[in-house]
């Protein structure tokens, strides 16, 4: 709920580039809406561009040739940065050989004997091409494990947008859910009744590192929770499942859970784990590894050898280059700068979630229309990022990408005062 | 079942190559059971290699260095032959840009419309990763529109490795299919029984162009059957899925069933969109376009602008060469050089299928197992080619590739007469 003028808010507001606008007029005619999921901009800014036209390093370029510096890095994909050379040139060196043969290429021996010797949990690996291929598998490796068929999973936790997991139920039926049972996100007594209640028939219990539901202030786990879900599964034979897709890599170089020493039998990878190349992994200890090999899934580019060979080096570079420490000094220095900034300005934030996975709400600005305004204005000013969404660093950051960034966020704070933007109290 | 000694047949074997040995090793410790899916070869002859290392035009080699022509072209993505110079310089040329950015780029819009003007039925189309995820999407797309749950598959058909649809069960619960019901592939009241059967609760009919299950002689559509499924959907409101994920753009530049005049509600595609690239799509009409709107999927890489260059690259060289009207050539003197060899070596075969993606059968080898020792030798001499798949003509083979693949299957029929291969009443 926003207080001011509508005159003001209005002369706020832009529209993206005509070289945008003209494509979603195109688009609008050959896809539903003009755009479908999560880069779908219709319910965005008017600002935002729906169409990118490039990327390097920490920054991106919408069609009209407007540069960003990149907050939101692909939703998560990119994490050394748009076409990182190291991985480009081992993507390009594979491609010259092939991509999608009759088998997989050694690249797939290759990488699954990387992620084992980086994942502590992991013994085994196996690549799909969707995050939520990855959560599917997982959640079918412990239905095979156990014989069960309940997954407990956290209310409003996102896990993916198959028919069993997308968060809005058109077109999904009550089946699909059927075997869901919800609990509340680092509340150990709401996973025990859950459990309790489908005694007898519990699969496994699929958390996230971290509680990143889109459109709340974000919830580190608290170790405590993490290591009773893990007690919780041992007593009941029931698969610890990590869902590391949106987190992986960025936390940490290995699951997320490692630092608090929590290790799941199961985790879901995807986005950064390729640095943009298309490609998801489960990764598993011994005790599911016959259980795998009951059950059939595949898929027609599961095997392509390319996104593999980009992962083995973005791998290397996360290692060699300890990409999470530069991830970490980078978002703690944008969570700094937008603190005083929003001293400064005298506007309440609250800043939630690991740095490098920042979340910015405005304090009372429940219908978020204090923060979308301010995230238009940043736009308009070089910096790309969401308001309802978590944000995402990369390691390609340098120090005038931050400043740059910072300077569009301060400009933003500036445009709201000037433009008398209070946080008011919500209509009643 | 085989007639013949086990010495002989043994001295038929073979296995892969060191190297592909070796990896076979390393990637058991690391992967469950060493590989996974339909690219598994743990129930092929052992003469198959697990491992490719890179492929050009109609020939791929393994990771020793054997050279095959190639008969199954990844199981369907390749349709150009490997590496086809006019798609990587599209891909190329757009990686040089980005791929995965926080929106799509042009080329989103460029191949929608494309799809929109070269497909039939389709007026809008959406953009996924795995076949899987156009055949669920079109499921998802079939409920939201009618509000009912029910969908008719034929009885034996593939439609994806999810667990609603993996023909394996582990793993899976009764509720993943529970909202499936079966009929029989062109048995017209076999559909109007099925539908029958859930009368107020049918969401849609899902049907591939062919009877193309893996195992069995295939089996041409028969029009009649197809006009019975379309008027079925007009007199119930439910949706027409045409499956076209493994014979896209193989059989017509268009849908499958253009030729034949039945328009589908929507299709699925997948597989040789890309030429091999990871790309999926769901087209559909303008009846589906608002229900659409109403649901939520989406995948990290759903939006990645590569795989619609190469996919827009691999439409043009399509279109531009007549490369249906290649690959009917190419399979039709396949076809009849395959006949002429086993009427040669007195062996009874079965050809079936579109000559483009040709299924060999020996006649009254119930186990495959005559099929299979053919399928190994012929490999030995040089093309890689399946005993229980149908297998994919791309549009790449020379007149000495196919020298050289019917050389190969002559000296594999050969072999089997040598060692006195006898097709051998069934074990009772």
């Amino acid at each position: 709920m926003v207080t001011s003028t509508t005159d003001e808010l209005k002369a706020m507001g832009g529209v993206s580039g005509p070289n945008d606008q003209a494509l979603r007029a195109r688009a609008k005619a050959v896809i539903p809406g003009g755009m479908f999921g999560h880069l779908n901009m219709g319910h965005m800014p008017a600002d935002y561009p729906q169409f990118m036209a490039s990327g390097v390093g920490a920054r991106v370029v919408d069609v009209d040739g407007r540069e960003f510096v990149d907050l939101m890095n692909s939703w998560g994909p990119v994490i050394l940065g748009h076409r990182h050379p190291v991985v480009e040139e081992a993507a390009a060196r594979q491609a010259a050989l092939g991509d999608c043969l009759n088998g997989p290429s050694e690249r797939m021996v290759e990488l699954a004997e990387r992620l084992v010797g980086v994942v502590s949990h992991a013994d085994w690996a196996m690549f799909q091409k969707n995050g939520t291929d990855a959560t599917t598998l997982c959640c079918t490796i412990a239905r095979a494990a156990t014989g069960h068929r309940k997954i407990l999973v956290a209310k409003g936790a996102y896990h993916g947008a198959a028919p069993w997991c997308t968060p809005v139920e058109a077109g999904t039926t009550a089946e699909d859910h059927a075997n869901l049972v919800r609990y509340i996100y680092n509340d150990l007594e709401s996973v025990r009744a859950a459990a309790q209640s489908v005694a007898g028939d519990l699969a496994g219990i699929l958390v996230s590192p971290f509680r990143h539901d889109a459109g709340f202030d974000q919830e580190l786990v608290d170790p405590t929770f993490a290591r009773g879900l893990r007690q919780l599964c041992d007593e009941t034979g029931a698969a610890l499942i990590l869902d590391d897709v949106r987190c992986g890599f960025r936390l940490h170089f290995g699951h997320s859970w490692q630092p608090i020493g929590v290790e799941p039998d199961l985790s879901a990878w995807s986005k950064a784990i390729a640095n943009g190349y298309a490609l998801a992994a489960v990764l598993g200890n011994d005790r599911y590894r016959a259980p795998v090999q009951t059950l059939f899934t595949t898929g027609s580019f599961w095997c392509s050898s390319v996104s593999m060979a980009a992962s083995l080096a973005t791998l290397d570079v996360l290692e060699r280059e300890d990409s999470v420490a530069t991830m970490v000094a980078k978002g703690t220095q944008l969570r700094d700068g937008l603190d005083a900034q929003a001293r400064h300005w005298g506007y309440p934030i609250r800043q939630t979630g690991p740095v490098q996975m920042p979340y910015l709400s405005f304090v009372g600005d429940d219908d978020r229309a204090v923060g979308t305004l301010f995230a238009a204005s940043a736009l308009r000013h070089g910096v790309y990022l969401h308001p309802r969404h978590n944000w995402f660093v990369s390691a390609a950051m340098t120090d005038a990408d931050l400043a740059l960034a910072l300077s569009a966020t301060d400009a933003a704070f500036e445009e709201l005062r000037e433009a008398h933007v209070e946080i008011g109290p919500p209509a009643s």
